[in-house]
């Protein structure tokens, strides 16, 4: 392991509109780096800076979180907290199988259930009203629907996804934050879950530390 | 590192329709395999095992693929073939800055494109001349594109993501292989830079391997 020749820098927004913050995934970034015990600094960018050379350097897509220490330069959120999963057990267990189970359920999370959930957004908040999104709503309901029970029946007598809190079960509560809650209360099992993860005093820090750049960069009243 | 206690298992359907054959996700773990000279059997399943408790407890939500070796059980195509990256500097440097830009591009792959692709195959098989996808489809294309030109962006003047061929360009290989052609058609670039992963010997073996089953179990003609 590189010693820990600079503090970890974090991207993230100086200000997003109000049905955004406190969702926007440097968030999960955040999250791991609180759980882990890292002091870092958040790099605050705005919509100028989405799109110029030097920020596409860092983050291709001009999308935040993208992340650099001392050895390391990426972006992802779910990379990242992989990326911090090695370097703390408080976010993965240290054996190779252990570690296996986490990348398993990190990418679970953002590959067989957030998808299908962004989905539901898109009709929601970004495409609400439109004609579309009445014919097409119910069918994405049956897919998150149909992921959630399978997520349901693994947790079903556990507390967490892999036996201790991991990376795993970081990322998936943030995507479990995002299915509206008329759907996720059809599931216990992942209320109580969703509950028992974001009840972590990390997780509040991390939330504070998104929250509070957007309470001081708010747009004044137009 | 564990020694090889056992041949690594993963598991694939034993017949899928034509539209699918060669783009079930095993060949993603088939192809990594291939490219790190890492013997292995599959399990084929058919419809039944997909909602059996057995091949519930390994894969939770009844796809294909799982995997498991000697020491480790574990499922999802980006997991398995990160965890496989980490076993041979066929698929990733060893160094800590080069793996994490590898987990880096997994994951760009499956998350920041990935979904967006699969939206478009969503309108074009799966609910192919349902109505609402007139007005629902040039958004995705226009979601598509706009990842699709990042993409470009920074694959221009480079052969591969980072370097040299990583298990980033692998997965990302495979997502581009399922944008239809008439859209991977306006970046010239993607088109080159997929030719130069599918290219790959490995990877044509990995494709005969997922076929050769579909032959051969293919339901006789009604
Ligand atoms: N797959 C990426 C997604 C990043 C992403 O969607 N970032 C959003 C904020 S949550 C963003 O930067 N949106 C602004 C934009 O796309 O212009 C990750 O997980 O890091
Ligand atoms: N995120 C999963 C997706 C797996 C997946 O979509 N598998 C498909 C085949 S490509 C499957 O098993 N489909 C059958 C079904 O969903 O019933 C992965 O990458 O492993």
């Amino acid at each position: 392991m590189t010693p820990q020749v600079s503090t970890p820098h974090v991207s993230a927004f100086r200000w997003v509109p109000s049905f955004a913050q406190g969702h926007v995934r440097d968030l999960r970034v955040r999250w791991a780096l609180e759980e882990a015990g890292i002091p870092y600094e958040a790099t605050l960018i705005g919509r100028d800076d989405q799109t110029s050379e030097d920020y596409r350097a860092w983050q291709p897509f001009g999308q935040v979180p993208a992340y650099r220490d001392g050895g390391v330069e990426m972006f992802e959120s779910g990379a990242i907290v992989l990326y911090l999963s090695r370097k703390s057990s408080a976010l993965a267990p240290v054996d190779e199988a252990g570690r296996a189970r986490v990348t398993t359920w990190v990418l679970a999370a953002l590959n067989s259930i957030e998808p299908h959930v962004s989905g539901l957004a898109s009709t929601d908040i970004f495409h609400k009203g439109e004609a579309w999104t009445i014919e097409r709503r119910p069918q994405i309901v049956e897919m998150v629907v149909m992921r959630l029970q399978a997520l349901s029946d693994w947790l079903a007598g556990k507390d967490y996804l892999d036996g201790r809190f991991t990376a795993g079960d970081l990322i998936m509560a943030t995507v479990l934050r995002d299915v509206p809650d008329d759907i996720l209360a059809r599931f216990p099992t992942l209320e109580a879950y969703r509950a028992r993860c974001l009840n972590r005093p990390a997780f509040a820090r991390a939330l504070e530390a998104q929250m509070a750049p957007f309470r001081q960069n708010a747009p004044a009243a137009a």
